[in-house]
């Protein structure tokens, strides 16, 4: 409990926690304000993330590595999961998806952008290990054409009908989680030696004990599944109110809320001249998302959600995501980085958030 | 004659030459069994495809390294051409399409990548010619281009008309063998030391003499003409009854079959831990087959078809040919391959494969 | 006075300058006559531009490192922004979109690649910095991201209207200036050593002097716009005489008139293998019209224009836009060059060509 204590003490992130009690206390006395439990229930967010994470490495990093690999794997996400599962149980499928396609394509630009901005400022050309960018790199690039091929060929052929789509999202689902388990296979057991171990150098602080880690993982969960509740019930009424679209708060806001722990980390590894840890971090949470989130979530929506739900996306949000896999596909190739790569990439994303921003509401 | 039986003994792919006197007897006496003669057909391609490309390489070998490399270049998809001569002549232009644009994504993935994938489960990291790897990239490039731009402005401009199309077509169709040519001359003879020799080191075997391999060529090129029109005129029939689309069939099941020699050639190079050889095959029979053998039967049609063909696409081929060249260029750009290189190029030829094969058959 | 008579005995190309009187002259005298119009003032305004590039060059000499950076970044491509400024003051927004996505496919793909072929017909295989070539290929590629948005999202979405898509191109705009200038401020200051200096090492001819660099600049400036009235004036309707569609004469012929001076400079580094001369005028000049000239003719719409201009193109240019920048990613990713990559550029862009030049006048 004391490090617990520590943690909160050292990381001022955390000390938004106060808004967790707050966002309670305004749902059950002023459940009429749906901007205002907006507002409270991203600040709320926020903090339970970067301790969910925290407590995710803790249990992942007592595992031992190969375990502790798996764990991580799965639960890097689990913010995002547990939004999503949130949507999905209220049937706003829309959100889900725009918030899936938001937080790849946030993550692959936004926050590989900024990471590659904030090392460049400090250092003058960074290098990173191209092997594990180019692993990365190459399942998002898997990801991004199943999610394409539903909605190319919904649109090139004339709407062949949901039964064809939804059989073959549920195939396609199938496929991509045993790609990403034979990728977990390969970068952590057969070819690990290929990927570094940037990720576990991380920690020099005291470790947390398994017990501590353990019960934080649960209590942080429900808090944040009933935090995620409040956010999915007043996001769409506060977004009207705050003139936002519903596609610019699904796929900017919402990402960069979930995201906001993982940014905070890979953030200060490129200021600590370990790009490495940046480039993981940011390509890793982007894959995981594609590769396993998101077919999760469509599996769930069988036992889960008040129908099944497809992979198809619309198709402004699929062009997106391919672009953001070919920019940085191209821009981490070579392996070098200097900071007007980062405005590069911030700059697509500053396009993509700028054309949802203005896109009339009625399209998405 | 000697020679010819030793092959036959050697290689048990070859036993499957008895089903070829069983097609035709089979045509003959039950001429109303389409699935029987399309299933008997495919297996009496098989091996005739691998006699075939025998049969070509012994010439090739002999006629020396230029005119040899010539022959290999303008023979090497002799099966793929006699097929799509017979539906060309049957005016069957979707399924010669379906079955073009098939070869190239099926020799660009599923080709390459279980050469990756097989290669890579034997050794641990395997390096290829990147130079080589790239030229044919760069050349698959093109086609795509070529078969992208009549379909994109047919789709964005609502319809030019038929004859803005075919006369594109027959343009496009001169520039790309034109390329083809150019090609030839770069990597047979102007810079031919980038390409490495690997394509000649193969044969350890006695030579066939020369005699009896122009025989083997020219009848066996009958013979396949011959079973290329019952399985023509089989294959919709069957395909229906077993429940394939005629998509499916076109571009899966054809390429897999007019492909099966080759295939064996580059997997056996592959667990040899000679890539360069496979890369070689899978690539440069793709890209052959899309600037040599489409734009002829372009230009063949003119002189055998019930109509002219025009080299444009239906939508969702282009964007798979698209992909796959993407894909093919991205993953060999590096020059060195695992086996889970090999894994993501067949998951993205499973996500083709399953999305053509839950396709509605009124589609395509 | 005498540097530029000698620069206009020693530069055969300057003899057409006796076109720009002759121009004059006919509009004068023969106004009905459009088509010997346009091609008198096509003729005319090849030596203008060649002056124009000539005289700025010559005052960024002078003036030093990073004011003359800027100032050829800026005025590097004066005659494209001239004669789109005379189309843009006609209200003839078509042209004015097809010249700027004209000029940027034909820089990236006839200027690069008839440079890769000339410099490779006499040099085997030629090296170029690569750090170079990946920026531009970088900035254009945020340019077409920005031109394909719009498009890609009015025609994926269903039209969204005009006041969404001109408020997207007001904003879009900016942020391409933006990082225009952030570009700039990479390339010429912070990480200059990067970027090589091939740029300036080419004066070996006596300078000229600031006064007559200036006079030059000036007086050639009006005698363009006035030359680009005619040849605005003159273009559509010589077109149709001519059988060509505006598409093509927006796309290819005002692309290869306003580009003809630095093609001259960049054909003749790549015969005497300073290709990195050739590479920095051919993509530079292409990101200079996509992130500079297309903006501010954005901008100066509003105030010089009948109404304003958006940045959407028709979606048959994005696509060749999206190609354009794709190949030439490709082929100088590995920082060397041979005589077919020319090849290889140049037949895509022969694709596009013959694409509009056969396209029925009506679609564009």
């Amino acid at each position: 409990m004391n490090a617990l204590v520590q943690e909160i003490r050292r990381n001022p992130l955390l000390w938004l926690l106060v808004f967790v009690p707050v966002v309670f206390a305004t749902e059950h006395f002023k459940p009429e304000a749906p901007t205002l439990l907006f507002l409270l229930s991203v600040l709320a967010i926020v903090p339970l993330a970067a301790l969910l994470s925290h407590a995710t490495e803790a249990v992942a990093a007592k595992t031992g590595d190969a375990a502790g690999g798996l764990l991580n794997a799965t639960l890097g996400n689990l913010t995002e999961l547990i939004i999503a599962l949130s949507a999905l149980r209220a049937g706003q499928y829309m959100l889900v998806k725009a918030s899936i396609a938001g937080a790849i394509v946030t993550n692959t630009l936004f926050m590989l952008g900024a990471s590659f901005l904030l090392g460049g400022l400090k250092h003058r050309v960074q290098e990173f290990n191209k092997a594990g960018a180019r692993f990365q790199a190459g399942l998002l690039f898997l990801a991004t054409v199943a999610l394409l091929i539903p909605s190319a060929i919904s649109v090139a052929d004339s709407a062949p009908g949901a039964t064809f789509t939804q059989t073959l999202s549920l195939g396609l689902s199938i496929l991509l989680i045993v790609t990403y388990g034979l990728g977990l296979l390969f970068s952590l057991k057969t070819h690990r030696e290929f990927f570094g171990s940037a990720e576990h150098e991380e920690g020099h602080e005291a470790p947390w004990p398994m017990g501590l880690a353990l019960a934080t993982l649960a209590g942080v969960t429900v808090l944040v599944a009933l935090v995620s509740e409040v956010f999915v019930e007043s996001v769409q009424v506060a977004a009207e109110a705050m003139h936002m679209t519903p596609a610019f708060v699904g796929f900017i806001v919402v990402a960069l809320v979930g995201g906001a722990a993982e940014m905070a980390s890979a953030f200060s590894g490129a200021r600590k001249n370990r790009l490495d840890l940046s480039v993981g971090i940011a390509l890793g949470s982007a894959s995981q998302i594609a590769l396993f989130v998101a077919p999760v979530l469509v599996l769930l929506s069988y036992v889960m959600g008040p129908a099944p739900m497809s992979l198809q996306l619309w198709p402004g949000a699929v062009v997106m995501m391919l672009i953001a896999t070919l920019t940085a596909t191209m821009l981490t190739n070579g392996g070098r980085s200097a900071w007007f790569v980062g405005v590069l990439l911030l700059m697509v994303y500053a396009i993509f958030a700028m054309t949802l921003f203005l896109l009339p509401p009625r399209v998405s």
